[in-house]
């Protein structure tokens, strides 16, 4: 019988810059009275990265460019954030009132290019907001080869956000990056009950195991950012996630 | 300690027209140890669902229109299949070699209307192929309300069929149909862990339980189409799935 636990790690403290995730992992692993298995998959929500790694930004010591600006007006947003949103953007993808969607740098399609506002400390009269780590596939590397060294086994990591998508309402836990998987998991060619071969399926695997994790991290005051998935039984593989963005020749919607 | 666990529910068997799904399902539990209990979700594949349905179509008893034979020599499909995908359609998005994409008459955007021609039975020279369940919600409170009856308590149902997205590859579970929950929670004005308001935030949380379903169903020969969630806290609500579908006005990708 096939089963899945997932599992929200208790107690991770407030992650500072520079703060050791892999330790704040085992420590919360421990309180959670396990250790890493083989197979194990974590998932760590973006946010807890992001502030690992020192990516805040005070809009005091942004400067808007004109483009910003211009945005900024349409939409009814702060033009330093729409500055932000530019530099960590490749293209401009639609603007409405209080809504930027853009093509992130690394191919994400995103509104606000995935900083996020709330959840991160605001000293008085300087806002601060959060961007997204620099390379989510490298840091999910590192993760993974730092619990390696340290717990004696390597899981799969996943960083996992909230997002949007297109036709349908709702924000979806997605996988922005990933090492360990095969984050886009190729079933074609595999025989279906009828042993015919299946026509052409590739399943998003990642973005399956961050949405599952999400269930369990919330949105709010939770604080619960970090999630063990255990039970899966994932085909070795060193990937990441970057394999799931879909290049901009290939997609007829945008 | 927040913790989820999903099982497959084992030795489901070949389900066919007419068959009495709230008892495969409720035979499958006693296999797999348990009963429903208050909070149990189950996700079931669409593909059982269109089955226990009779949503089977016979390609030999159709005849396509003039529109179906253009959008056939466009995109290399059989003009009889592309017949259905429009009979089970509003609009049609996008066509590109063995690509077709529709808004089906339901709302949701996809490939060939959900039409599947995999594990599905064919007879020599007359294939077969199996349409989405006329009303996902209404199957999905019909099975919600037939295992209260039969079983004592009322699960939370989903439909979830893996679907195909814009600017991201691989498909994800995606839930169809719902009974039971806020399949579109609603996070508005829940503070953060600081206190402050969030921003508008709507989860589609019937779409992550589908998601961390599909991992469990597979795509090919595994044949576990029904997965049972333990452990969700879910708030109480009758909801279907048909809020996570994006009125088109408010949608600005198609």
């Amino acid at each position: 019988m096939r089963q899945l636990r997932l599992i929200a790690l208790p107690g991770m403290p407030m992650v500072q810059p520079g703060d050791d995730l892999a330790r704040l992992i085992r420590e919360a692993l421990a309180r959670a009275g396990t250790r890493l298995q083989p197979g194990d998959v974590l998932v760590v929500a973006q946010k807890v990265v992001s502030k690992s790694e020192g990516r805040h930004a005070r809009l005091a010591e942004v400067t808007p460019s004109g483009q910003a600006r211009e945005i900024a007006a349409s939409t009814g947003k702060d033009a330093r954030l729409v500055e932000l949103i530019l530099s960590e953007s490749r293209e401009v993808l639609r603007t409405r009132p209080n809504l930027v969607i853009v093509v992130h740098r690394l191919g994400y399609v995103m509104a606000n290019a995935g900083i996020d506002a709330s959840n991160v400390e605001a000293q008085e009269g300087d806002p601060r907001v959060l961007l997204l780590p620099r390379d989510p596939d490298a840091s999910c590397r590192r993760l993974r080869d730092e619990l390696a060294r340290t717990a004696g086994v390597a899981p799969t990591v996943i960083i996992n956000d909230s997002v949007g998508r297109a036709w349908r309402q709702g924000t979806v836990g997605t996988a922005l990056g990933a090492a360990g998987l095969p984050a886009l998991m190729d079933l074609r060619g595999q025989p279906d009950l009828f042993e015919r071969p299946l026509q052409v399926t590739q399943v998003g695997l990642a973005d399956e195991i961050a949405a599952a994790a999400s269930l369990l991290q919330g949105q709010a005051a939770e604080g619960t950012p970090v999630v063990l998935v255990r039970g899966l039984d994932l085909p070795a593989a060193e990937g990441g996630a970057d394999v799931l963005v879909r290049p901009a020749a290939d997609d007829l919607f945008r």
